[in-house]
């Protein structure tokens, strides 16, 4: 998932008349009272209708919803565009144009600066680790407060693991390599990359395979090999880096109008809350099934080189990365507040799962 | 989790009166139709009341159900023996004394040998990797397939993580230290631990701390640090080994017996299978986030000596595990297609999470 696809979604497609001025509806229909008043509800999403993982989620999501309820509660999910654009999500739930929205957290970064820290940032924590910490260690409660003023409830709604670093039409062997690279990389990971010495560019995903084939940028990265193989990115680039140091666990955000929500029924706020619980660990599990086969179709038919991002590389993209979450822990006091938790959250995690979850992995 | 502490309760509490006779009831209360009925079920689980995390686990999930069907499925849940013995959870909801179970497939091998694999095997599946197997990558409908003459249908509804190898009172520093060394270890883990020299023995969870502290035993593996350091097991043993290579993601189960289920209208077993969902993932983040704290507290406050297992240590347990499992699968035919299906699937996510998940948790 990357800023600029929705970049270009914005620009692309607000031309293509999308619906903005479709108003929030009563919601309400039939006569019915109390529990059995029926809902209909608007999920504008930053996604393509349908687009594998990403926007599969929120139909799946929309679907237990629906089946749970019996009907009492049938939301419709938006391709990006269709109502909003891309980019407007935030905006458009808050304001109550749509009462759901499914999306990225850090994508509202001017907005609410503290929201860069509940999608995920350079050296951040697993898919694992950001639901404990969400939901056990801190994180939703902040995430709520910081979203309070805009008249949001966010939930978790989906991740997309631990992700690649990249497509490269050359070798990375040293911290050289990266000098002048240009490489389409949006959000903090590209501010770290340029402070690496590389130049960092954001490029719409639908255009990354033109982009690459004709050298306008020299790599690139998208999501993994699941998502990056649909774009056919390795007929353009023979090298795929690994890890994905800037997005190691992507959180999708749902969020809902609080006045939306409030105006539900108790049983059906629960509904909502668990089929976010439910489409959350959802969307991991189909990135971890379908990855698996993609990555193993590229290598072993497509040739692919699959390559590890030097040590070297990689310890300088940290600690450039530590100085740039720093920064963004002081643009405003809740940011700050974010940080702190979400930092020694990160440092007890780490030490369990060095001893866990990496010192399995590594043994097996 | 482990087999000895459900075979403790069930010597234990049987004879402190548990309620076996309690039949099956009608279940539906009200004179309301359709979706409106209403329905008391009883869950029998293999674990203590509240016990933290496996206990507490059942409680959530019923707690969820109860809110999303606004009370029209209230289902009480009995701690271990309360109802039932604790090994006697899979039968209590095959015969309809339950209509609800939690509890561990591996419990039932007996009764279905390719129950094994949908708990935790050694050098298993991590929980995510196990999630997606059951969810994307047909784990789930084996799992059903192996119930289904049982009249069971069987749900994922919890999952430890990866545990820890256990406590010892020495050093271990290769096989030879093995040789001879009375642990307590149950299950696939403790076949595996016998070849390598060691006498695997089976001991109630309630008794590892006398067990210890006596000499009885020499070693005990049990959860990981949030559950040890409860049982008080540092005050027993010195020195704390990881990886947990015979439970490196355990899967709790939850059961629903086929025809309670089927009396359901379709939206109440929507309900109970997205609460499953939701029980599923909010049980591993409590573990990730508790075994932090624990742990930390353990070494810097308790003085615990934190060890890996040698090496060649591990490389021994693990060639010894693909015997095992090997044989394991050739128990009957149902075990042999589980198998196949499961390490087809360990062999494409390990390749996929060696590129991601252990590489970034390397490179952080």
């Amino acid at each position: 998932m990357k800023h600029i696809l929705m970049l270009a979604w914005l620009v692309v497609l607000t031309a293509c008349g999308a619906d903005q001025t479709a108003p929030l509806q009563g919601s309400m229909a039939g006569d019915t009272t109390g529990s059995q008043k029926t809902f209909q509800w608007k999920m504008v999403t930053s996604w393509p209708k349908n687009y594998p993982g990403l926007g599969t989620g929120p139909e799946y999501f929309a679907r237990q919803v629906e089946a749970m309820s019996a009907g009492r509660l049938k939301i419709h999910v938006y391709g990006a565009n269709e109502l909003v654009p891309a980019l407007e999500v935030f905006d458009a739930v808050s304001n109550g144009t749509a009462e759901m929205g499914h999306s990225g957290a850090y994508f509202w970064k001017g907005k609410v600066p503290a929201s860069v820290f509940f999608t995920s940032v350079p050296f951040g924590l697993t898919a694992q680790e950001m639901n404990a910490w969400l939901y056990h260690g801190g994180g939703m409660a902040l995430w709520e407060e910081a979203y309070a003023p805009f008249g949001l409830i966010p939930l978790a709604g989906g991740n997309s693991g631990v992700q690649m670093a990249g497509w490269f039409n050359r070798e990375i062997n040293s911290l050289n390599d990266i000098k002048g690279l240009k490489m389409r990389i949006p959000g903090l990971g590209g501010e770290v990359f340029q402070r690496a010495g590389g130049e960092a560019v954001t490029i719409a995903g639908g255009e990354l395979f033109t982009a690459m084939q004709t050298g306008v940028i020299d790599a690139t990265e998208w999501v993994g090999p699941w998502n990056d193989k649909a774009f056919g990115l390795h007929r353009v680039a023979k090298y795929y880096y690994y890890p994905g140091w800037h997005e190691p666990g992507s959180t999708m955000e749902l969020t809902v109008n609080k006045k939306a929500f409030d105006s539900l029924p108790a049983d059906l706020q629960a509904i909502v809350r668990n089929a976010a619980r439910a489409a959350n660990q959802n969307m991991l599990d189909e990135y971890t099934a379908h990855n698996n086969a993609a990555l193993k179709e590229l290598v072993e038919k497509d040739g692919v080189q699959l390559r590890k991002l030097p040590d070297d590389v990689l310890a300088r993209l940290r600690e450039l990365s530590e100085q740039v979450l720093e920064e963004q822990a002081a643009a405003d006091p809740m940011s700050g507040k974010v940080y702190a938790s979400f930092k020694a959250f990160r440092a007890n995690v780490k030490t369990w799962h060095a001893v866990s979850e990496q010192a399995y992995i590594e043994a097996r």
